[in-house]
């Protein structure tokens, strides 16, 4: 048994990823919290039950269970953010007005999302409460954006979608249980034959919608497609405002996203508008977020809210190397001056590295230069 | 049941608390990259058997199991982050010269290690492997010392102690087992009577040098009265070397330390030299560190290793809550010179909260500006 070896799906980040990753998650909790965003830091474990919204089978399958030696109940090993946060909005902080939220931290997951997929993302996210309209999901996706930005992954395009539309259809077509998970499921995988047998003894208008949702994907036309193929439930037509809206919304940010209203896997506890950010060569979302009204009522809040998420280190696997800052490499003895003046080059910004035994290899220590004694003084010299 | 109770000894950081922890992560993290060490970040949860150094059964009894769905093999979420760094060392990195590594991240305990303690804590560590001198341990003494002034918890005094005296007493009297633990054990907790009674067969030297340890407690004078107590055995005529060398070097620096050397505690795999530093008002050490020589061996590379670790969340909850930045408010409109105007205000450093709904209380938003559009320019003011 080589037991360094890793659990399949799980890796070290060495000094060149680590550092990557420490940048940008540093970079991009700077940048939230410009936007007024107050970080959180909830924590790992919690009782399996606060951890789960309900109904979200896909994410309880998702999580980790551990019994608590204290109080024999059972754990969950976070495998998402989101609802620890929607918790500490409704019970925690008790804010009167909107509550902007951040947090980066580990989750895990029992299974990888896909054959290459991290089953340990390091999860960033930034998220609104206490806001109905649609300006705190235009916040949103800006602040997306320009996080999506700092990871230099080239063009990013959106595509946006509402869980809404799905579920007034379902909802008035009665459908519940497995039927329901059926439908949706064969929505989300565009599987149009599937769908046509499991709505065919539906009234025609509900069943033409239901098999209308995975044919609206494309540009800005979509919407008026939409607003002909599907019956003017209440819900529809408040999903289609809000989806003109938020287009109207980016168009004056310049931002033209797709529309792909039968994307419902944006999260497992979504309730409305969800986009989803796509980057050349990327098979996957590089960040995906929507509306999750409601998440908190389990806690004895419910609110309104939005917010996005990113895995920081899928996304700082693809930055640039950054080179390890060079250093200055000091001799073992101890003096006086010798280390006043270490630690005003450390203070300064400097890497100094203290010799410890041979050097077999000055590439490993990444220094460039030496403290030298010269004329009864310590001096930066080049690297003899 | 109310769903939003945190299991016992597991808390949440909310926004003033995550602020100090942050902060005090990236100073520390930048404090030791000054010193030349290399950031790695290993992952939470890992096969059981490399988690675990051999025969630290209260590392095992720290650390929750899992099952891996993948592999059907027991994984467990890491109690300490050491043994990891050990892996990569050992395995992954392949230095040939000295390698300093250091990390910041979550370990989880399945009991906490006292009424009050965290069962989550937040382990910042520094270390040094392939270098056997004592200068390795006197740079970790001191970065430790660096690390927990930027926590400004006042006067830090140290401890330094030597688990070999133990060990070449133990050997020599062919200690194994229970009986090796009890000794171990009555030593740690200075329980003489119990001690004297395991050691009654023991040869007079080895017998009177373990019962002497609990009393070998105070000032430099410690290290005279161990030399008189202790056989000359090689162990500890090393381990007497090395503490009479850390001593001289402390001293040069200024430092005075206590020693005790009958402290075992400091980690699960130390094998030598080890310290612990006490600050007032804390009943336990609020970093601990030492020589946990051939740690690696285990993943087919055996060095020498020194280091440290201390949690950043305990030592966070000291410091003075760091008030929030105070926040610009802008007008929810979309305007594109506003847009340049508040971007401009983030990039050079401001906050720039957009108003979302009515301000019910404006002190939680810790705003003290706002954007007024004023004579065709968008100018901060201060907040009507």
């Amino acid at each position: 048994m080589r037991n360094w070896i890793l659990p399949e799906n799980i890796a070290d980040l060495l000094p060149p990823e680590a550092r990557r990753v420490e940048t940008l998650r540093r970079a991009s909790l700077d940048l939230i919290a410009s936007f007024g965003y107050e970080l959180v830091q909830p924590p790992l474990i919690e009782y399996v039950d606060s951890l789960l919204t309900r109904q979200d089978n896909a994410l309880d399958l998702k999580t980790f269970k551990l019994t608590d030696q204290l109080s024999g109940r059972q754990l969950g090993l976070r495998a998402d953010i989101t609802p620890q946060v929607a918790r500490i909005d409704a019970h925690l902080l008790n804010r009167q007005g909107v509550a902007r939220l951040c947090y980066a931290g580990a989750v895990v997951h029992t299974q990888p999302d896909g054959v290459m997929a991290a089953r340990e993302p390091l999860q960033l996210g930034a998220e609104i409460y206490g806001y109905a309209g649609v300006a705190a999901d235009v916040e949103i996706v800006e602040l997306m954006r320009e996080c999506l930005k700092l990871a230099d992954i080239g063009h990013v395009h959106l595509d946006i979608g509402h869980i809404g539309l799905f579920l007034a259809l379902a909802d008035a077509a009665g459908l519940s249980g497995d039927t329901r998970e059926a439908v949706f499921s064969a929505i989300q995988q565009k599987d149009v034959p599937t769908l046509s047998g499991l709505v065919a003894d539906l009234p025609t208008e509900l069943r033409t919608g239901l098999i209308a949702l995975p044919s609206l994907y494309g540009d800005q036309s979509v919407l008026e497609r939409a607003a002909a193929a599907l019956p003017k439930l209440g819900g529809i037509v408040t999903a289609l405002a809000q989806l003109e809206q938020l287009t109207e919304a980016l168009a004056a940010r310049g931002i033209q996203p797709n529309f792909d209203l039968a994307e419902l896997r944006s999260g497992y506890y979504h309730t409305g508008l969800v986009f989803a950010a796509y980057a050349e060569g990327w098979a996957n979302a590089v960040a995906r977020g929507g509306r999750y009204d409601h998440v908190g009522e389990q806690f004895g809040r419910s609110r309104h809210a939005t917010g996005f998420s990113l895995d920081l280190k899928e996304l700082a696997w693809r930055l640039p190397a950054a080179p390890a800052r060079p250093a200055i490499l000091a001799p073992n003895v101890f003096d006086a001056r010798l280390a006043d003046t270490i630690r005003a080059l450390r203070l300064a910004g400097e890497t100094v590295v203290v010799r410890l035994g041979e050097i077999v290899d000055v590439e490993e220590l990444h220094a460039d230069r030496e403290l030298l004694l010269s004329e009864g003084a310590w001096r930066v010299q080049a690297l003899s």
